[in-house]
């Protein structure tokens, strides 16, 4: 197939190159912005008589008619033609004759897949603002399901103190809103137009590059042409982004999978979020936990595999930046399953509050607090420590727990100690004393729900100004 | 030596595991921080009467003593005491006594590690603005000195357009630009106070988190006592910006070394920045644009690794977490010296406009303006592409350029051609019509030059702002 | 649809999870390998008593059947039923009846999806041997083609010594060397049967794993069951082997550009490897080489996504392992096009030796050599490099070269200058004169070119070994 | 200072270009080889005539001389002076003068720094060899020191069938067989020498390799100076070695970490090899397991940032290689941290038998059984698969065991049920059945042992070879 570019070779392109160099199987996802692109373009270019009307008028219609086509599953895409921008140019050509031809004029592909690749970013943003605030809400609304659940909190995967099961979960809730911050200068940074940097230093035609802005509702064009048409760092933000949400929610699945494993047994998932296996029929294994565990590797190969194709090239358009959207279509699909299914996974789950009271109350989880009443009574921190270190190792020799001593006991330990201490280590105490403002105490975390609360109505309010800039664009 | 923690066993620690375990090598850089977040603790442990004034007094006055040693380089650091916060309780505890041993009272190592690593990136991102600031300066200067020169403008490594010098150097200022933007957010979220979160859950002794976040200057008071302990996004959003500025400066290390290589010889470098070989007495090597481009390297690698860490881990905090700092550390003095060194050789580079302009009139940069012209005349723009495409194709074989043809040859390719074809398509004329608002017309780098001391301006108060933040830790 | 492993569960699975969980649109690709891996243990089930003859005859029958029907693109494919395994069982069943259920018998998922993803390498490993013997074909057909033609050669990316074009392409066919050597190792990992450890334990059928392993051509069987499911080593290993290649090709890709640049003018690509600008009607781009540089970005990102997604799972079987596939299949893709076109690329490609010869003839590429000359004549090395320093510096005061001056001049440098140095320091006399064993000598390269057949047809015998084995299953 | 390079300049380096470019801090690591390899150069040089007997003598003598002055800590490096080859050559020239002027002929830092780290990562390799045979040592004791000890066996850290604790150690033994294969590949490409190569093209002095090759122990010589100057192969296959040893020791760390929790209970650390909490007194933390796993990362990191600072490097030496040296040797220190204390970690661990036995008693790893005697009796696997899989269920809701069942239960669910039943799925039966050869019954496992001894004879044996080539280094 004759190439538009091909005047100046004596030689057809080989078939290999053909389709190695191709794009079309992946790039036709932004075939609804490289559409609205070549509106706007050609919209300004017949308002700087740069075109005439009637051209502009039969491009704008004939585009509609590619949409639509597309739309139904009808276009028929070539891999000859080797990218979404060529695809619709020819056939756009072959349908309304000469107009077409004159629809490039003024740009290059080079800034026209950018301003294409903006678009779908500026999308995605909000596609994925909202799928953290669904998840959010699946926090909050979970954290309030179990508010008086009392869970053993950990480090080092060992018991430590005992936490409230909505605090638990309110930690990923701000996570989640570090999360979506990022969004905001991901948004920020896709929301610059970089049509009208034509291969990359401008164009001579007399364009007025914010009249297409105006079309298309960018917030800002870029300053500089050469920047505009290599600057893929919106596409590595996203990714930073994606991956940070994976890796938060590779550890909200490792901590799913410990939880419903017959060790820890904390919590049931629902069926419907669950597969069996092919040759043991009592298990209900957590899958899907486990895959997007898993899916967090495939995210961080994205950032780095683009991150390493940029690195060292030279200014300004190189073709090793074809490789810019695989990776980002993956990652947005990821991201997008993990979140949604997440969110039904947390709303779906059973909490098993008394099996998690009965681990507690087997348990050393109140050590500190029986440290922290020695030290109210004036001993040193570190000697409180050591006191109860001993104590531990003792019960543990004799296998009980802190609440089978007596108050003979303790006070056989130490003097310091007095009749409430009984009280005052026992599971609730230990959370109602942690009342400082980060604490787990009820208080505390009801606070946490209600800020989060206020959270996601900035969120919202934040998303609607995102739809009001992407909306604003006039087809 | 006896360990601080050491009750409950029965044994001593393996001196291997010590090693192993031991972080006093690479965390011993913030003992500053460490001593001030200490400081600030004891004042509100004092305020809220769980410590004497007295013992108050005694620490800070302590706690300065050792400032003092440690910023002389007289400190016994001991590696089998862990960490720095270790070695500094200790040492404190031998010095004053018992008040020592109170200072730990309402913390854990999990929210003193978190808080010194806080401060020390708040840090970390005012100097990283501050070299942005120097560098992007340093690229307007230059863009300034050399205003008048045109060089050929690439994409794939082909010369495609010509383009004045100062829009390339323009080109780098953008860059930087985002790159500061992306400070503001690890800014942010380097900017929250995770001190009063204990081990995971908060404290009983009735501390004030709002009295330390005041001493200590934070914006912000963690929601969520869990996520304060195991939130290392702000390092990896460090690392992630890192990454972006390395390979912007890869990027024009690569252009360096093309332009000094004997094939370009567009600039040369300051024999300052230079360094020559061993074994051949000719060579002037751009070493330090190679190490810049290979550190890009190291930088990736650094940010992979935290988000390998960070993957999969059960919240709160386990000890895979202290491999947090060795690559931010690594990352700040590679950025550091990345930055400041571009800013030199940038500055102190001669650029040779006289031999870019003979590659101009030797070449076809100006092809695209020759279509452009027939396109302005009514000849759709893909059979002007194909005529120019043609007549390249004819001047290669006669070993010629396009401004070597006559008005006649020009009528002879097409009939469109006047008089006027000459100056149309001279190399002055093809960037003088590049003049939409992001071309590279001289009056549109004037613009971005002068915008982009306007930037700079904004940076500057913001990095103010930063340091009204930061100065305002009270010790 | 009623899943295989449903009796446990309440209620059905989610759809979303459904299309989450499902790899049926990637591990169809390994169709072949899961047929002949379930005829031969059925084979080995009828041969040890475990099922019928007369079952294991349907067992066969249908399956070939089935083969047949994807080999036409008429089978199926259902996302519901998981998996390539699942959806061959389901059809094999309702098209054989009860015999199909008995299919299944003493294996699970776990070590048949293990055993197709090994026999699914080995014959990726051999596809891989093939294009590296015919790129380092092609890079001996070429040395040769060239024999004669001197170039630069270059360290960091200075003019530094002259070398021969056909050495500079014989360092690419070592690295290629070193590439195939991993192959080996990658090839021994994968050829190791996993069949037969069932979910994780082995099975209680009486299964004869050394008969499976006749059938399938394997060399050894996994010592370990847990092992066997758990293991994805052969993967990782041919990642590390992709990127390796890649790595290396991006080299190649980087200097074809370099050289195919206005600036270098070495070589010209033939017009089919190249493709033009849609706006700059002069351009020849070398895009393959910059996709193939690009591309490596890509896998390593494989690769890094790999090893993530394995890093801290638990034995033995997670679903995380699900990930194995996407990124081996597409390094498969992507290493075989970048070296089938590179090898069409290196053929067809025009050096431009009078260019060559041109540049070095203006130059001081025969610097080292002056040096030589001098410490031959007993001056210390490192004082005739200063001689020399100083004398390069002043020619290039001058505007001339070292060839360039008269035998008086080399006197005036230095007494120990005599006639015979303008032959001493010819272009061809440094060539000639780096005649030790790796050196570029005219007879040196000679014989890596012979040794680099004598290399190939061990690779080739080393191929035929492979093809020995994977040939042997027996359908 | 003066630079050995410095005669071509007109101004001196700057400090921070001295500082940026300066390896000294890391390459001193590699002095024993750069002196030994000088030796043996020197040593050429003056059995081909090209230095004095004289020279060399007084050039070997002085060479051992500060050998022995690193040796004891008394060397005075400089960082002006670079790295660890400009130090000892300036300390050499200083000391015994003209002479050491001549050491550098016919070589350059480009091959040297290479054979440099060619010898270093041969004894890396012997070293990391050690280590795993002694980790596999550790293994095999503990498998049979427990051998009678039954565990839960999982998949999807659901509990799956019963096996052997020894069957389950002896899986990380086969990991480490292939981790040690790989140290052939690596140790094969390390032991290249690319001496005599020279900057990049050879030498014009007469050098011969082949008395290089045999006084510096190298099996061969590299075919082509170019590749030998640019070739960092082996050390990315060193990183990849190291990335999968790590991966597999992150694996094993998970599983400890989980099994000294208290929820799983499986096994005790030695206090040895854990820490306490500073505030915490109950508290035993797996500290070094969770390091090992969280250095997993810094592991893939540098494997990532060594290949993303070799990909585009066009040929030869680049400043960017230097870049080589800190990743690979802090992945040696890491991977021998690792593998030392796990072994000490393994052989120090309590198993804890009665524990696993009793979790199994009451539980469902047996299921599989129960369906694969319904399947011996003729009913297909997939119906008798629901056939449990409903049992399943049914217990779960009455809160019992398979085993609770009565033979007369049995009955109930299946006709095919007889009064042997309970006996077929005792915990014993469940191991002991397993027997095909990758099995996890009794003689199986004793099989696998036996094996593992003869693959640790195997491997030292091969270990011995690499030492004979290692210590065949004459100095």
């Amino acid at each position: 197939m004759a190439k538009l570019w091909g005047g100046r070779f004596t030689k057809g392109t080989d078939k290999a190159v053909e389709d190695f160099t191709s794009s079309i199987a992946f790039d036709a996802r932004m075939y609804a912005e490289d559409i609205a692109g070549s509106k706007a373009h050609a919209k300004m270019l017949a308002k700087q008589n740069i075109i005439s009307q009637e051209d502009c008028d039969a491009i704008v219609a004939g585009l509609s008619k590619i949409k639509g086509q597309i739309d139904k599953g009808e276009f028929p895409f070539s891999v000859a033609l080797e990218d979404i921008h060529m695809n619709i140019e020819k056939h756009l050509t072959d349908d309304i004759g000469e107009a077409g031809g004159r629809l490039h004029t003024g740009r290059s592909r080079n800034d026209q897949c950018a301003v294409d690749l903006h678009m779908y970013v500026r999308k995605a943003v909000i596609e994925m603002g909202e799928l953290i605030v669904d998840m959010q809400k699946a926090l909050i609304e979970t954290a309030e399901k179990y508010s008086d659940i009392i869970m053993p909190g950990y480090t080092h995967l060992q018991r430590a103190q005992p936490v409230l099961f909505g605090h638990h979960m309110m930690a990923y809730f701000s996570m989640l809103e570090r999360d979506f911050d990022r969004l905001l200068m991901v948004f920020k940074h896709a929301d610059i137009m970089p049509l009208g940097a034509g291969a990359l230093a401008g164009s001579t035609y007399g364009i007025d590059q914010t009249h297409t802005q105006e079309l298309l509702g960018f917030s800002r064009i870029y300053e500089n042409s050469m920047d505009a048409v290599s600057d893929r760092d919106y596409v590595v933000e996203f990714l930073s982004f994606a991956s940070l949400v994976m890796m938060h929610l590779s550890r909200l699945s490792e901590e799913l999978i410990l939880w419903t494993s017959n060790e820890f047994n904390f919590i049931e998932l629902d069926d419907a979020h669950c597969t069996g296996s092919s040759i043991m029929p009592q298990k209900k294994n957590p899958d899907v936990c486990e895959l997007v565990r898993g899916k967090t590797g495939r995210t961080y190969g994205h950032l780095l595999g683009l991150l390493t194709t940029l690195k060292g090239l030279p200014l300004t358009y190189n073709k090793d930046m074809q490789e810019d959207k695989e990776g980002i279509f993956d990652a947005i699909d990821t991201v997008h399953f993990a979140l949604s299914i997440n969110a039904a996974m947390v709303r779906g789950m059973k909490v098993n509050g008394a099996h998690m009271k009965a681990v507690l109350d087997d348990d050393f989880s109140n050590a500190t607090d029986m440290a922290d009443y020695l030290a109210k009574k004036g001993v040193p921190f570190r000697e409180a420590h050591e006191i109860v270190g001993n104590a531990v190792h003792h019960c543990i020799e004799k296998g009980c727990v802190l609440l089978d001593l007596s108050v003979e006991d303790f006070k056989a330990i130490s003097h310091h100690f007095d009749a409430d201490i009984l009280d005052a280590i026992s599971i609730e105490a230990c959370v109602a004393g942690r009342n400082n403002y980060s604490g787990t105490a009820p208080e505390c975390v009801e606070r946490q729900r209600n800020n989060g609360k206020q959270v996601i109505a900035n969120e919202e309010v934040q998303i609607d100004s995102w739809k009001a800039i992407v909306n604003s664009v006039q087809e």
